[in-house]
């Protein structure tokens, strides 16, 4: 982890002050007990900046068992999103924890939100909250693939199922911002989510994000080309960049094999004598493994491309799910993404953004961007 | 399997004869040798009728070697399709091994083609040669996933990378026929593929193909719903409709995490002297379970909606491969696959057909439809 001492005014892109973290106390499904002690574990583990949003006295009360009344603030919010509301749900809910924590994010009062719950509620009360960087199209869900120490970023991984290939070159240098600035990769490879290597293959959308996304300038991104569904673990790339559609079914269809997989393998362990003797031998070897695979190792997902960083954790978090979900909103508010993402969609010939803008009646990007 | 002796001309569905499947001997990583050893197995162990289409004194050579000279007649064919071909290759190559199957089941001297070759030439040499049958709109790619005895079938897999809606309701009925033509499924559960449960909820795509599907008369199709990523291999339905982008991509995610998970416990299971002595007590249980995800034991992705029938096997199938392809391709065709889809699509009231048709520019089906 990034010592909090070190986030300095003298980087540029850095915030004045270590970044402070809003926790929606009321999402998921095991809301609000395991949220409020993942927040305790971010402060005390972690050393990070934590304020809890949610309805006061019950969380207070779930604050005090930890004796951690004095080290977490807390915000008040007297709604809360149910976890099987949607989209609309943002504008029904003015006043739920996870639109609190987006107004205090407004304010300046709090740089990012973490939430456990439903991925459309947060994404669109987020969306609509905390509005879109300048120059973005889209914001864009970016969540990591468990490949081992670095991850692959999948981008878009839900939040646009319909999607033009401008906002797919876009969701590509959102998820390289994230990469470098999460995970330290300097100079990520792209590639783009299809059905077979050669240039050309795939539906109409990712043919014509391939010719886009190959006339980018190399050195701001660096394009590898079209992947696969089995090259999604190997590596190959540090940024898939696909529709949230096929991104979306992607990711489930891999957490639902591993599932499949380990469940198959203790099947397999457990299936003879011989083999349960095993099994208790290797009881340890399994348990490394499933924690690699586990889904709370990396915290979750961020929606990129809002003025404020939003991380949603899967609904199941427990603690130790929410706490990591805290430490990457830190790490990409601490490492300015907001900042780098802007440079990025700023250094770019904006002439097909143009094209867009127009065609969608919007006014184009004033010409020379300017400073905020 | 089913005892050919039982295919007579009482069951109205049959073809007079046991069906006589044409293997593609040139196509496949591990062309000719493996697929003649696969078409040997399929007529010494299965009892099925087999010719193998390829050049003629290296098939002979091969055949020889195994004492089956007098077992597998071969019709020669001296072209072949590369392994990296795609679907230019069948207008290039009208004299290819798979050109010249297709050729035999147009004179009905044949009624299946297997082929291990590339998957986009095969779709497209068959397509263009065999043509789709009266009132299918495109041919589509059906594979099986492993999800244990009765598999659950994924349509479309690859073949139609940009589908139509009205596409996607006949690969709902295509997926039906083979269910129940293969696997014996009375009323196959269809499930459609998106990114969330909730009517309404995915792409533009899956919205519309969604009402479609739930305005089906249930007896005929009986629509699940929407269904996610991780309920691939659920066994919650019996047939998944998918686009050929999206099918495409999850299939190969499945095999990629099931490959990555099974590297990863055999890690593991040998990453201590501990566990080592366990792994070699188990190995037997986990070689039963790679069997199960093993992509050879269910034969290939069949191609449906032609006249004739398609089954496409794994690049790299060996003989066991082969073999199992030869006995789905006996299996649909013997059960009238194309019967069946035929009267599928015509029970149906064709009043989207219509529209669909007069749109494209191209005629109405007649009322009533014209017996065939």
């Amino acid at each position: 982890m990034k010592e909090l001492t070190h986030v300095t005014g003298t980087i540029e892109a850095d915030p004045p002050r270590a970044p402070i973290i809003a926790v929606d106390a009321m999402g998921g499904d095991h809301a609000p007990a395991a949220i409020v002690e993942g927040a305790v574990r971010a402060v005390r583990e972690h050393g990070l900046r934590v304020v809890l949003v949610g309805r006061r006295n019950e969380v207070a009360e779930i604050l005090a068992g930890h004796d951690a009344l004095r080290q977490v603030p807390v915000v008040h919010a007297e709604d809360s999103l149910a976890m099987h509301e949607g989209a609309l749900a943002s504008w029904r809910r003015p006043r739920s924890s996870a639109a609190v924590a987006c107004r205090l994010i407004r304010r300046g009062e709090a740089d990012a939100l973490v939430s456990a719950g439903s991925t459309g509620g947060i994404v669109a009360t987020s969306t609509v909250r905390l509005r879109t960087q300048a120059g973005v199209l889209r914001p864009a869900l970016a969540v990591p693939l468990p490949t081992g120490e670095v991850p692959t970023l999948m981008v878009d991984a839900g939040a646009n199922a319909d999607a033009k290939p401008e906002m797919l070159v876009q969701f590509a240098h959102l998820g390289c911002a994230y990469a470098r600035t999460a995970f330290g990769v300097r100079q990520p490879r792209v590639g783009l989510l299809t059905i077979g290597t050669e240039p050309g293959k795939g539906n109409r959308l990712v043919r014509k994000t391939a010719e886009l996304l190959a006339a980018e300038d190399p050195e701001l991104l660096d394009f590898h080309g079209n992947i696969e569904g089995h090259d999604l673990l190997s590596r190959k790339v540090d940024v898939v960049v696909t529709d949230g559609h096929t991104g979306n079914v992607a990711l489930k269809t891999v957490e639902g094999t591993a599932a499949f997989a380990m469940d198959a393998v203790r099947g397999a362990l457990t299936s003879s004598v011989a083999a349960r003797a095993g099994a208790l031998l290797q009881r340890r070897a399994l348990r490394d493994l499933r924690a690699r695979l586990d889904s709370e190792t990396y915290g979750g997902a961020a929606l990129l491309g809002l003025n404020g960083t939003v991380v949603i954790s899967h609904g199941g978090s427990g603690p130790r799910g929410i706490a990591n979900a805290c430490r990457l909103a830190h790490d990409l508010a601490a490492g300015g993404i907001g900042e780098q993402i802007r440079r990025r969609l700023q250094t770019r010939p904006p002439t097909w953004l143009h094209r867009l803008a127009q065609s969608e009646g919007a006014a184009p990007p004033k010409e020379p961007p300017a400073e905020r």
